[in-house]
């Protein structure tokens, strides 16, 4: 008997790879005679914990249903709430090619730039642009939001003054989220916020000495409720002081406005969101800063510079590596780690796709719009606040309570306005902003302007702040102004880079798998895009009732009491879950519980974000098979004594194994009065299967784009939600537009953090139920142990579990075959391109190894065809073990190949067809890299990281933007 | 003053390549001094008309506005109305990456085959499909639709009997659209359609002779009202009376059932809609046609086929291209050129998603339910008309006027039925039907069962029908079964591939234009998609306003009284209009009128169209010119007589010429008592310019898909509208579900054609407007002078209008270059694939030519690119004059050149990189095509269309869908 449910696809099956016929094939090789038997034989029986209370699973067209009718329950209404938020029209051929394209959203992060080069083309294209806007030297790749750009640029600041300065001076008129973030991320490192009127920056009346302790300030230009201020005296006197210059900005206001460098700012920060990216209730938006050169090494976040290949093409790559905190570890000042790539490209293309005169003509338009609501109310008799406008107006109204009254009227007429306070209210304009609702914003004040569409639009920008300097003059900004070139174009970029579209990335840690259409639609749905993250509630219940459906299913997931999805990276997840630990030892009294202990092999980041959250970080040995050393762990307990704030660890390790003594290890420290973190990077290895809030852990961070299906978007957006038990639940990141009344303050600048892409794990979880889940989980630990099992005779696997089992991921070891033949994991890595693969994860957590993790979402045929070049690889090395070739002229050192160097001259000991078809399958589907091995070391040494240069350096070659 | 409007983007301006700047440049080298010089030395003045009368241009935000209001004024209903239209779930990994990927949208029909090969194999797997499933052995590469491949059919089976014979049997249960198509294609060729029942092919008392005059039979399986009858029987009868069998069947019931092959049917035919296309108002969709091998040669329409290339690599191409009508002309018996290959893919890649066990899942799916509510309401007292069924169902109600109130019984709870007539109402359910809408179906029958979610599904197909033959075997159906696997899959076909998002295609008469993603995006919202062709009227009020505007839009720019945009292609649109003609004529009483003059440069397809609208064709000659040899016009008008029906000519003419003399032309044919029949199908050269239906023309076929940018989706869909002056204006096709009353019936299935592509041309009109239109038109002129500028030094351009301009396409001649070097138009074709482009139209319409058409969509730097590589070409030319180089072994003859071929073993004369990079800007971006020079001849000689052998004779190569 068949049943219409028996006779329905589940989702499941689209989002796992292998066919039934194929696991009991990958189960036989493993030496299992099913998925049970390796999976006791893999997790610890005393952590299973398999009963998943979520709901039945749901259709694709079901869930996108389901999510719809959340979808409807928000309400667009147009928003001229400003707050750093603006309505833009994502340029539609960026939209379809990009946004919604896997080529684009399914990359990753580009640390293997030989197949990232379209990606990084984008990237410095960004970096150009918020330099050319801002005046300065230098832009990083992308921040996670403006509030949390203005935190690295105050620890920027701090780490580049000279002396051990402790006070950075904030103007008052900064976005409130912004403030509320500082205030968050400085309190734990001891540093003082003075926030205050420029009076403030003269006085010597105060209680601490400016000149002794001022390490920075933060201007907004504009300022949050619209005056466009001419910096340069206040500048000049920070200067005076001995202290950095940090001013917040606008990349719109930029084009019509003396550029932030220009009136001597040291730093610029803001957020890239009005160039082209929705508003998605709050994030994901990429958050920029630009520095002068003299600030290049303190930049925080990546980098993405030119450098040149051993053919001698220019190539790009993320300059300045060394910086990352997995090697400064708890010396880090910042544990920042992913950016916000897609959007950063987003915007860079945005610029791309209007030049400098369709922005400058967007910009006259939203200024000029604005210049004539502010003038007919202030020749309607209303109280403008400032004398200056870039696209904000705040105006001061006579009778004390009166805000509400034009916040409703306002939204009668279908607008969402700022409500400043009880008798102030401001509106901010934007690039969709039109003559008819300028007009209905009059009307909402009471004043009638009937002819906006006919106005002249000149604008007024103050005096001596026009913009004098060219404006973006890269070929990148004045070559795609048609859609035909601009759709070219990203089709050129993207055939150059190898996303998960094309081929597996078995990138350990990093969970690269299926990131489903039907979880991608709807995140382009405008009932979720157009949101601002400050619209009222009653316009956002469905968003709200989604997320907080999904907050609740992580819960139930991970079980803790609690999730909160608001940090926007899992590096704010980790500083938000360290925290609410520190919140809990000082609520209760415990101010000096401080000691954190982390593993010797946790990533570099734990230790950073312990730094920032204000913690000690004591280091805990790993023994020969990568578990925590048991003995170490009880003496640093001891000699932690009541100082002991908690341990962080990763579970299963960062070592691809479950220890089995992890519940030990939990009550162990709670024996001793601490915490327990536990990373939840590898989640992807004990969904359905085990649940850290129930064995022992008091909180955790989760990477949405890792387990629950965001894709990385070649470096970002991630979603890093923090979970906690009960005692931490009052401990979770506060409201950053909320009444501060909060035991922690918030640590993104919106409250849901990247709000716009919770509908894909929701999808996901939704389509996949407990029952889709677990069996997702057994998969990934299916395939991992089978491609341990292909590679082992070849490539030693280093840590196994007691039962020699891995979990989600496996390390294969090459530090033998280096020592004996000096072929180095960056050899097989590069290698790995010809055969048309993105390589595992190179030495972490073990240098000279590769971590693997297949995921689930590969079939058999991918994991044999990367397990074949694998293997096929190993018989190159043998044969320079064997000295029947030379290392230095073999494919393996040469590799990648172009199919340039192919073609062309060849004086190289081996074939053509071997370097380029070392597996007969490879003549059939052929990917060459752009181009060959990159000398990294040569491009930080001449750093280079914006467009101008790059053309003249390029000349006709790879990198000049018009190029075909 | 700049106001908000001189501020705001225009569409046009992205729509456009050139920029201004270019345009200036471009009108310097062709030696003019404005854009108005150029079109007045174009254009004779005596037809110049630009005062369009359109709305004011829409931006792009605005527009989708605009068109989202039509989108509410439509209600998606569950519609189980069936007829042949289905609601299916296209994989959204198909709708993201397919329907929704400009690299398959745009791509031409694969002409090319060397840069076609990747939506060649999808569609061997769509051929494939047909044939598995209809148990045939030959399937083409889809027609139209369903109603006139049972057209198509009949015309097959009329030209493959022996015998001059006239009568073609209809059963009577086919679907009333179907019938009423065969009627309109019948009538004008003077086949008899004998309707009747089974009976009627017994008795020998009719008023024909069925066994001297017979030529085949139509029979559906299942029947329109849900009979699944043995036709064997009958089809012997058939076979007896010397005709040919032709079933009418679906293709999700064929995996079921026993194949109409297997019944003894000799062709099948149907809808593919089912198979995940989208439902859109009646299209498009693509119709397929599977016959035995013995009528492989009578096949109308495209057939892929495999064949060989240079290499010994095995290479799909279209096979037997000798049968279009370009060559058959007035011979042949079909006038079909497009198909609807995006639509056919499609469906081919759905049977790859699901396989044949997700497919036999659906399918049986379909049937329980049908078979749950057929017996619920038999047990329920209903009187259930047939005792068979698939997934549709007839109820004959009690109460003679009963149907009404059922229907709105059923709308009541969310579902549309059929009124089959007054007292019978009908159902068929799909692959998205649930339990509950049976439920609610029941329910308006007065039917309670609660429990269908629980029913036991295994159906009762009719003893003996039983589909025993092996369900897909093929591997292209038993591979894809993940998303990534499919994704992948994807991705590698379109790499494969060369369309607009890589390059120009600079095809002449095809009009390869931009199609912008803000024109693409409405054509997936639901409210378009999902709404089925006899959806009640008031649930589809904006769709009509919509197809209503655009009519009226069109009309304005043609100049004509109305257009009809029911027919579905250019080929639909010219018999239509030729209908229009005759029935004109008729209703006069000049039943005589019915020579159809037609210049000896027209395309095939008019002298194919004229003899199937019953017209007799008489050629008139061309001069030197090209343009119509006036002497020889008079010289056959007056020859004709009254028996003169009218002319076809095309307008700029096929040559690329504004011929001064059109209105003297058309003066003459209106003299001598004849209709003006204007070929649209170079309107592109004339919008916002000239009006056809006002410089002397009747009427005319656009073709939407290449003035309105509607993509070319590979080789369809294609929309045809027809316009006419206010005297043909009764003669437009009729409403194929209509009551018949027309003068001329319907020439597609549904009543507005492929209405669901139909958003794309409106949002191009809404948002250029009557300026942006002009102003499209002129940059078309500009830019083909620009490219006859260029080459013409290389290449002669081969017309030329009075003043030596040519109009939006140049033809450049070979002839001498083949004659003194042998270097033939197909050798420069070849070698432009190496310089990354496609070739422009070949040998038409004059051989040993090449047409080239850039369009105003290419910006100068592509324009230039593509010169740069003709220009380059005829050095290569140049060198073989020289005799520097021998042809037979030169980079020419040896074009195109395959990654492969040049990494591999070289003994060739010529470097491998002149042959990779014969211009230095191609080591930038570089396409190599997957195959070389494919051989078709030996195709057609070892015909092998379906993917089966395919394998089998591919081993390890290419073409092994399984394969990387």
């Amino acid at each position: 008997m068949s049943t219409f449910h028996d006779l329905t696809e589940q989702f499941a099956d689209r989002h796992i790879g292998p066919r039934p016929d194929d696991l009991a094939a990958m189960l036989d090789a493993i030496g299992v005679d099913s998925v049970e038997q390796l999976i006791d034989e893999t997790i610890p029986a005393s952590i299973r914990d398999d009963a998943l209370d979520l709901p039945d699973a749901l259709g694709e067209g079901a869930a996108l249903e389901r999510l719809r009718s959340y979808a409807d329950r928000n309400q667009v209404v147009t928003s001229l709430i400003g707050l750093g938020y603006a309505d833009t029209v994502v340029p539609p051929v960026v939209l379809r090619n990009v946004l919604e394209n896997p080529a684009w959203y399914t990359a990753y992060t580009p640390y293997q730039p030989e197949i990232s080069q379209g990606r990084l083309e984008t990237l410095v294209n960004y970096q150009t642009m918020v330099c050319d806007l801002t005046g300065l030297d230098l832009a990083n790749s992308s921040l996670l939001d403006e509030a949390t750009a203005a935190a690295e640029a105050m620890a920027l600041a701090r780490r580049t003054v000279r002396g051990d300065r402790s006070t950075f001076f904030v103007h008052h008129d900064v976005h409130p989220q912004t403030l509320a973030v500082l205030r968050t991320r400085a309190e734990p490192t001891g540093i003082r916020l003075l926030v205050g009127d420029l009076d403030d920056l003269e006085r010597d009346d105060q209680d601490v000495d400016l000149a002794g302790d001022l390490f920075g300030a933060l201007f907004s230009y504009p300022t949050s409720t619209g005056a466009v201020t001419d910096w340069s005296a206040s500048i000049e006197r920070v200067h005076e002081l001995g202290a950095l210059a940090v001013v917040a900005t606008d990349l719109l206001a930029c084009v019509l406005l003396r550029s932030p460098g220009e009136l001597g700012a040291d730093v610029a920060i803001g957020s890239a969101q009005r160039f082209g990216v929705p508003l998605g209730f709050g994030g994901p938006h990429a958050g920029f800063m630009a520095v002068k050169t003299s600030a290049a090494r303190a930049l925080p976040g990546r980098l993405v510079g030119v450098s040149t290949d051993t053919g001698g093409r220019p190539a790009l790559r993320l300059a300045l590596q060394t910086r990352e905190q997995h090697i400064r570890r708890e010396k880090a000042t910042s544990n920042i780690c992913t950016a916000q790539v897609l959007l950063a490209n987003m915007a860079g293309l945005y610029a791309s796709w209007h030049g400098p005169d369709g922005l400058r003509r967007i910009a006259t338009r939203v200024h000029g719009l604005t210049v004539v609501a502010a003038e007919a109310l202030r020749d309607a008799g209303r109280s403008v606040r400032h004398g200056t406008w870039f696209d904000t107006v705040t105006v001061d109204l006579a009778d004390e309570c009166a805000a509400d009254a034009v916040v409703a009227a306002a939204l009668d007429h279908g607008l969402n306005l700022r409500r400043v306070d009880g008798s102030s209210v401001g509106f901010t304009l934007d690039e969709t902003t039109t003559p008819d609702v300028v007009e209905r914003l009059l009307v909402s004040f009471g004043v009638d302007r009937a002819d906006v569409a006919t106005a002249d639009l000149a604008g007024a920008v103050p005096a001596g702040l026009e913009r004098t300097a060219p404006l973006l003059p890269q070929a990148a900004f004045n070559s795609y102004h048609s859609e035909h070139e601009m759709l070219r174009y990203l089709r050129r970029l993207a055939d150059r880079d190898l996303a998960l579209d094309r081929t597996m990335i078995p990138l350990g840690s990093c969970t690269m798998k299926l990131n489903a259409t039907s979880e991608m639609e709807p995140i382009t749905w405008p009932e979720f895009g157009s949101i601002h993250p400050a619209a009222p509630d009653d316009q956002t219940v469905g968003y709200r009732e989604m997320i907080a459906e999904l907050e609740a299913w992580l819960a139930e997931i991970t079980g803790y009491a609690a999730v909160s999805v608001q940090p926007n990276a899992g590096s704010q997840g980790e500083f938000a879950g360290l925290l609410a630990i520190r919140a809990y030892h000082r609520d209760r009294g415990d101010d000096q519980r401080t000691i954190c202990l982390i593993p010797s092999s946790a990533h570099g980041t734990n230790a950073a974000s312990a730094v920032m959250a204000g913690l000690d970080v004591v280091v805990v040995a790993c023994d020969a098979d990568g578990n925590v050393d048991l003995a170490d762990l009880d003496a640093k307990i001891d000699a932690s004594g009541d100082r002991l704030a908690g341990i962080m660890i990763t579970y299963p390790s960062t070592h691809g194994v479950f220890e089995t003594e992890v519940q030990a290890i939990c009550a162990k420290v709670h024996d001793a009065g601490g915490q327990v973190y536990v990373d939840g990077a590898n989640l992807n290895a004990m969904v359905g299967l085990a649940r850290p809030g129930r064995f022992g852990a008091d909180v955790s961070h989760l990477n949405l784009h890792k387990t629950f299906c965001i894709p990385h978007g070649g470096g970002g957006p991630g979603v890093g939600p923090v979970g906690v038990r009960e005692h931490l639940v009052p401990f979770l990141p506060g409201d950053p537009l909320g009444d501060g009344a909060g035991a922690v303050g918030p640590v993104s600048a919106a409250r849901f953090g990247s709000a716009g892409i919770l509908p894909i794990p929701w999808m996901y979880i939704a389509m996949m139920g407990a029952d889709g889940l677990r069996r997702a989980t057994e998969h990934a630990i299916v395939a991992a142990n089978y491609v341990a099992t292909r590679l082992d005779a070849h490539f030693p696997v280093l840590y196994t579990g007691a039962s020699g089992r891995v979990a989600h991921e496996c390390i294969i070891d090459l530090r033998e075959i280096t020592k004996t033949t000096g072929v180095t994991v960056d050899d097989v890595a590069k290698r790995l391109i010809d055969y048309g693969f993105h390589a595992p994860t190179m030495s972490f957590p073990v240098a000279g190894t590769l971590m693997i993790e297949p995921t689930e979402s590969e079939e058999r045929v991918e994991l044999d065809r990367f397990c074949d070049a694998m293997v096929a690889i190993r018989g190159e090395i043998d044969r320079i073990a064997d000295g029947a070739e030379q290392l230095e002229s073999s494919a393996l050192r040469m590799a990648p190949h172009t199919a340039d160097d192919l073609i062309g001259e060849w004086e190289r000991p081996y074939s053509r067809e071997s370097a380029a078809y070392p597996l007969p399958s490879l003549r059939q589907t052929k990917y060459f890299p752009p181009v060959s091995r990159i000398d990294g070391a040569y491009g930080d040494r001449h750093l280079v990281c914006s467009c101008e240069p790059l053309e003249s350096y390029a000349s006709d070659l790879l990198l000049t933007p018009t190029s075909r």
